[in-house]
C-alpha cells in the first residue's frame, strides 16, 4: 500500500500503528522521527522491530515517505507541523492520531497558509493505560472505531487512502465534523479521565494519612484504571479541548450537587430514579459494544 | 462448624456466603428467609442448590440455626432486627454483611434495649456489578478483605467464631471501629459509586439526543462498570452513610473546580503535578493489591 511510512512519536499509539501496518503488509519500510531526548525510546522501538530506522533529523526521517503519521501528544503538534512544512510532499498522505481535533486544525492553520489537502485528521478510539513503545500491539485497532474529521480543504482521494489504511488494520471508520468530534470525546473520554485523576488525587492524599487504599475493592480498581494513563498526554488533551471540557465539569458538579441535595433531603425515590436511569443507560452503552 | 446457617436475603452476597460455606463444609444445612415478594428468588436459590430450604416465616427459617447472616440491603435491616428480636437465641452467632456499619449499630440499638453480645457486624469487601442469587459464587470471598466492627458489647467468643468462619471461606480479616469503617468505605467505595452513577446519568441524557455512547472506548467501560450496580442496594448505602458521603461530594467538587480553574488559567505545571500525583497514587494502590 505504501513504500515507506514515517511515524512521528513512537509510543503506544504510533508503535501500534507501525506494528499493525507491518503485520498487514501495508508498507515496505517504517521510519521514525524523534527528538534527541527520545533517542532511548527510538532505539528501543528499533530493537523491538517496531520500526526499521529512525532519525532525529526530520528531513531524514520523512525522506521518500508516502505516508507520515503524527502520533505525538497533541501539545507537540504545532511545533511538528511547523517543521514538517519545510519538507512537505504533495503526494504523501499525512495523518495525525490525536484525541482532540479542533486543536489539530488550528495548528495546521497556523503552520500553513492553507490547510493542506493531503492531511487527513484521524483519531483511533483505542488506547490502554500503559504507554510507551513497549506497550505497542499489532491488534490495538482491531474492531475499534476510527474517526476521521476531514475539513473542506481535504481532498477526497486522501480521505479514501486514509480510510483504506485504517480499515486494513482493523478499524471501523466514522466521519464527523471537528466540533462534533471534540464534543463527543470531551463527554465520553476527557471528562471521565479528569474525574478519575481528580478522585485518585483527592483520595491519594487521604490515603497518605489514613491508609484507605488497602480497603478498596475491585470496583475501585476498574473505576480508577484510567488514572494510570500518561499525565503528559492528558494535560495536552485537556488543554487542547478545554472549551468543551470546562462546561462539562460545571455540569457534572451540578449533577453531583443534585445528588447531594437529594441525600440531604432523603429524597429516596428521586435518588432511585437517577441511579436506575444510570444503570439502564450503561446497559444501553454495553448493548452497542 | 455450624449445624444450620440461616441466610436472610439470598442475593449475590448472601448466596455467595451460602455457596462458600457449603463448599468448605462449614455447616450441615442452609435455610433462607425472604418475604412473599421474594418467593421466586427463594425458589431459584433452592433450585440452584445454594440453600436447602426456605420460609417466608422468620421463626421457621431461623429455627435451630446456630448462625444467622443478614445479607439484605442495609435499608431493610431495621425491620429485620425488630422481627429477629422475638426469635433471638443467645447461643447463635448473628452477623450482617452490610456496606455501612453505623446504620447497622443504630438499627440494633433501636430494636434491642442493649446491643446483643452475639451480634458481630461484618463487611466483606467483595462484590460484583451483577446482583441476585444467579450471580452467587463460592469463591467470591477468597483473598478478599473482611472488616469486622465489633462494639463494646460484642463478646470476644463470638468475634472469634465470626473470624473463623470468614477465614475459612477465604477472607483476610481486619477489625476497625464503626466510624473508621464508614469513613474509609465512603471514600473508596460509596463516593466512586455516586460518581459513576452521576456521570452515566449525565451522559446518558446526552446520549439520548447526541448518540455519544457509540464512540466511547474501553476506558469508559471500566470507568462506568460500577454504574451497573444494583440501584436499590446503593440508595440504601448512600442514605445509611450520608453523614460521611456528603462532605466527600463537596470536597470532590472543590477538587474538580480546582482542575477547572487550572485549565482556565492554563496552569500546565500545576495540572501536570496533580495528574502525576494521581498516577503515582494509583500505583501505590495497585502495589497493595
Amino acid at each position: 500500500m505504501f513504500n515507506k511510512i514515517c511515524i512521528i512519536g513512537v509510543g503506544l499509539i504510533g508503535g501500534s500503528i507501525a506494528r499493525a501496518a507491518r503485520k498487514q503488509n501495508l508498507c515496505q519500510n517504517i521510519s521514525a522521527f524523534g527528538r534527541e531526548q527520545d533517542l532511548d525510546n527510538l532505539k528501543r522501538a528499533k530493537e523491538l522491530g517496531v520500526i526499521d530506522s529512525y532519525s532525529t533529523e526530520l528531513s531524514e526521517a520523512v525522506k521518500d515517505a508516502d505516508c507520515v503519521i503524527i502520533a505525538t501528544p497533541v501539545g507537540a503538534m504545532p511545533a511538528i507541523f511547523k517543521q514538517l512544512h519545510k519538507h512537505w510532499s504533495e503526494n504523501t498522505l499525512y495523518m495525525d492520531a490525536g484525541s482532540t481535533k479542533g486543536s489539530v486544525i488550528a495548528a495546521l492553520k497556523s503552520a500553513f497558509s492553507d490547510i493542506p489537502q493531503n492531511f487527513v485528521p484521524a483519531h483511533p478510539i483505542a488506547g490502554a493505560e500503559n504507554s510507551g513503545v513497549d506497550a505497542a500491539r499489532d491488534d490495538l485497532y482491531i474492531n475499534k472505531r476510527l474517526i476521521l474529521t476531514p475539513v473542506a480543504e481535504t481532498a477526497s482521494e486522501f480521505i479514501q487512502l486514509a480510510e483504506d489504511f485504517w480499515r486494513k488494520i482493523g478499524s471501523s471508520i466514522t466521519q464527523m465534523d471537528v466540533e462534533q468530534h471534540d464534543a463527543v470525546l470531551a463527554a465520553t473520554s476527557h471528562l471521565p479521565h479528569i474525574l478519575a485523576f481528580s478522585l485518585v488525587n483527592f483520595l491519594g492524599k487521604k490515603d497518605e494519612t489514613a491508609d484507605i487504599f488497602k480497603y478498596a475493592a475491585g470496583g475501585f480498581k476498574d473505576f480508577t484504571r484510567i488514572a494510570s494513563s500518561d499525565p503528559t498526554m492528558w494535560i495536552d488533551i485537556c488543554r487542547a479541548n478545554k472549551q468543551q471540557i470546562i462546561p462539562l465539569i460545571e455540569q457534572l458538579c451540578a449533577e453531583l450537587n443534585t445528588v447531594k441535595a437529594k441525600l440531604e433531603e432523603d429524597e429516596s425515590q428521586a435518588l432511585y430514579d437517577s441511579f436506575s436511569y444510570a444503570n439502564q443507560a450503561r446497559q444501553r452503552f454495553l448493548d452497542q459494544q
